[in-house]
């Protein structure tokens, strides 16, 4: 481990974080509100930042371990940072109240264990929304940067950035990726920041919900989350955009470079449109005794899947009332999440698709031995070492599942409960059904299970492996 | 395939059927019941499979795929004449409800249909449990001769017993070791019957549970299950067998032959009575409020905890009115299940411990890339193909949950329900939580989810791919 490079990165991320926090003091002081909290928290921040900047080491030997505790501290010391305003302006009193709200906003989740938000300090509320924004923006770089360095199947979607291993090209080259992928982020945020607008949705609020939009992350400044706005033009385009904030980063620049072809034939957008316009039909068909018009019906169906697919969790209606196909529609969406290289959570559709195709090749393999399978996506012949990793993947995220269901049922909120709460953190969605659905919240819950889901949420955010190496003492030791 | 010796196979195994159910008639016989059910059973039997037994082709040529056709066609055929006897005799007058029944009986899952047993015909009810022990004498030899030739852990497990690929020598090897398995299967339900007797448990009775032990099925022919005769040494004894019959026959194998450092040694073993003992001590803790003194309560949990970890599915007690963590401590026991080579259902211990095994050592493989990582099992290295197909079978299994669970959503019985229906079936346990707790039982499903259930009985009982392949249209072109 090398300890001065890790320090000094984590000094450097942290002073963007109070860099980053002058934005929402700035609202404050629109609005006529006390700094103070916002003050505090940075000073608090460039106190432990600025003397870990100073550790810079001469010589930057970084492996992929440095890299996955670099990014799995970043996470969780921006949370601890990032919760103290919510602590200090006394809007989330409890410091661990507080921490599971930033951990929900840093990791796009959006459960919330607050009942009452509308009466919170406007300021306070920008930060919480702005956690998913940065938090958007952080796994786009997360994605880009680490996850071909493991030989994830990032390699595989990312490989028309990355050029190879000639490490004196990489590094330009990805710096070059992530500024556009940035431009990407930013260009879309303010197109549905001015199409909010354009319907008639306040600047604060067009702006907020375009944060939790672009994060897919799903913290509302109302009670009853987009519903309280009773825009059906916004629902639309909050919809869409939920969509397009779920699809591969890669495929917007392709389409900048006139690519069309190769966004046309991607497979992974396919099958998610697919499921998309499935689960929408399916869902509209199974709710349609509960509208009166088939556009709101439709209207409806269409904004929850867009929603959960993308992990997003705003809500337009209480789905926890829905017939039990739907509901477990919602539950599958929750689970298979949107495409790899997006801001959205879940198992990702690359993942899905290629789980069935090389379990496909396994059959195959069994019925003749002596033939020749190769698993191909996009028409490229997929590893073996990615398909394996694949599998493992999978079988990390059920035992995590499992182990966490176990240890949440200490609450005694009824197994529905249970299971959809660890399996709406963990995919980083917001809601589940029954005690923590759309119309609930997360604050009856426990100290212990609080942060156990705030735990899922991370884990689920950094796909796995960087958390479980972070918390593995011997990764700890010197080399 | 091999439609000839497929054919031949399937002829000689109804024939055995028809053979096996002169027993029940038997026993309709000594209590004074009408033979006819059993006796137009056998008649159709055997007008189908004399026949087939001229199929016999002169080369054996034979194939994984085909034997894995087989075992799926054995088990299908098996259920679908073994229901006739219940529909003849108007116990079960729905032919799919009598399906249901008998692949329930013959997968050893033992999931009912039946409010009311205590009313039916002794013969009858002599057949449904009968059919939990030729299941459970099925899959000894199913694991025994299958399993091995596909490369599954079971190569790993019976080791011991088949000494090569040469030929010559492995089938009289194995017909042996078939025979030794059989002889224990055999002395341990004699021993059970005659300590049943000793408690003052009526002989039908204590045959016909011990049946249902054996196979590690679940089918009583008490309303109330086990609970039903109010008897606590029985109580004992029964737990006592399940997790008996839960264990690898390899080690009683090994006993006989007086290797006990091997079994003491047993990785797999030693996690097998880790997990029963924590669990029924939590499971005793977390109820100590509903039972009045320690003995029974620490009774009934150890029994529950048996039954559903060997995924037997006996009650003595609606753990569906017990506190949350119970519940879940017993969906988690249904879903690992016991040793591989028993009876027993579920994903089996020691693939569980080779998947937690294997991703450890992809955890060690990505902190230190060049350090060599060999996963062992019993003191012996683990092929990465035997890894890898572990891997791809909790990947496949969790497939066929998460798609088996949105097809039954349909029902609207709620999530709970839902899952725990499938997960109940494809484990081969028999109850579940809510509608299907072990107080309530599946009569109320439609047709189509009864169908679907049932094929998550035979998917699971044949460890998935047996069924997969049978269901791939491509299988049966000819070659």
């Amino acid at each position: 481990m090398s300890y001065r490079m890790v320090g000094y990165l984590l000094g450097v991320i942290l002073s963007i974080e109070a860099a980053l926090l002058l934005v929402p003091m700035l609202t404050a002081l629109l609005y006529g509100e006390s700094l103070m909290p916002f003050v505090f928290t940075i000073l608090i921040l460039l106190a432990v930042s600025v003397p870990a900047l100073f550790l810079k080491p001469k010589e930057s030997r970084f492996y992929a371990r440095d890299g996955m505790v670099c990014v799995a501290g970043a996470w969780i010391l921006l949370s601890a940072f990032g919760a103290l305003p919510f602590v200090f302006s006394g809007a989330i009193p409890s410091y661990v109240d507080a921490l599971f709200e930033t951990v929900s906003g840093f990791t796009t989740t959006g459960a919330t264990i607050l009942s009452e938000i509308e009466s919170l300090p406007r300021g306070i509320l920008f930060w919480r929304s702005f956690t998913h924004w940065i938090g958007g923006m952080g796994v786009l770089v997360f994605m880009l940067a680490l996850l071909p360095s493991v030989g994830g199947q990032a390699i595989h979607l990312l490989r028309a950035e990355t050029t190879g291993p000639q490490k004196g090209k990489l590094v330009p080259k990805m710096k070059q990726s992530a500024m556009i992928l940035y431009a990407i982020y930013f260009a879309l945020s303010v197109l549905m920041t001015v199409l909010l607008l354009c319907t008639g949705m306040p600047l604060y609020d067009s702006v907020v919900t375009t944060f939790a939009t672009a994060g897919t992350g799903g913290f509302s400044v109302l009670n009853d989350s987009i519903a309280g706005y009773n825009n059906p033009a916004a629902e639309w385009i909050i919809g869409c955009f939920m969509i397009l904030f779920g699809v591969n980063f890669n495929l917007y620049f392709f389409i900048l470079l006139r690519r069309f072809k190769e966004v046309l034939k991607n497979q992974e957008l396919r099958v998610y449109l697919l499921i998309c316009g499935v689960a929408t039909l399916a869902v509209a068909w199974n709710v349609r005794n509960l509208f009166t018009s088939a556009g709101s019906c439709l209207r409806t169906a269409f904004f929850q899947v867009a929603s959960i697919i993308s992990t997003t969790g705003f809500s337009t209606v209480n789905y926890d009332l829905w017939p039990d196909l739907s509901k477990t529609i919602i539950l599958f969406l929750m689970v298979v999440g949107s495409c790899a290289g997006s801001t959205a959570g879940g198992l990702k559709i690359s993942r899905v698709i290629l789980m069935i195709k090389n379990l496909g090749r396994e059959l195959k393999h069994l019925i003749r031995p002596n033939s020749v399978n190769v698993v191909r996506m996009d028409g490229e012949a997929v590893p073996t070492e990615t398909q394996r990793r694949v599998s493992n993947y999978v079988c990390m995220y059920v035992t995590l599942i499992t182990v966490s269901v176990l240890l949440i049922s200490f609450e005694g909120f009824g197994f529905e409960t249970h299971f959809t709460s660890v399996l709406t953190c963990i995919n980083n969605v917001g809601p589940g059904l029954g005690a923590v659905g759309p119309a609930e919240n997360f604050g009856d819950f426990s100290v212990f299970s609080k942060i156990l889901l705030s735990l899922n949420m991370l884990v689920g955010r950094l796909e796995i492996l960087p958390m479980l190496i972070f918390f593995t003492p011997w990764v700890w030791k010197k080399a």
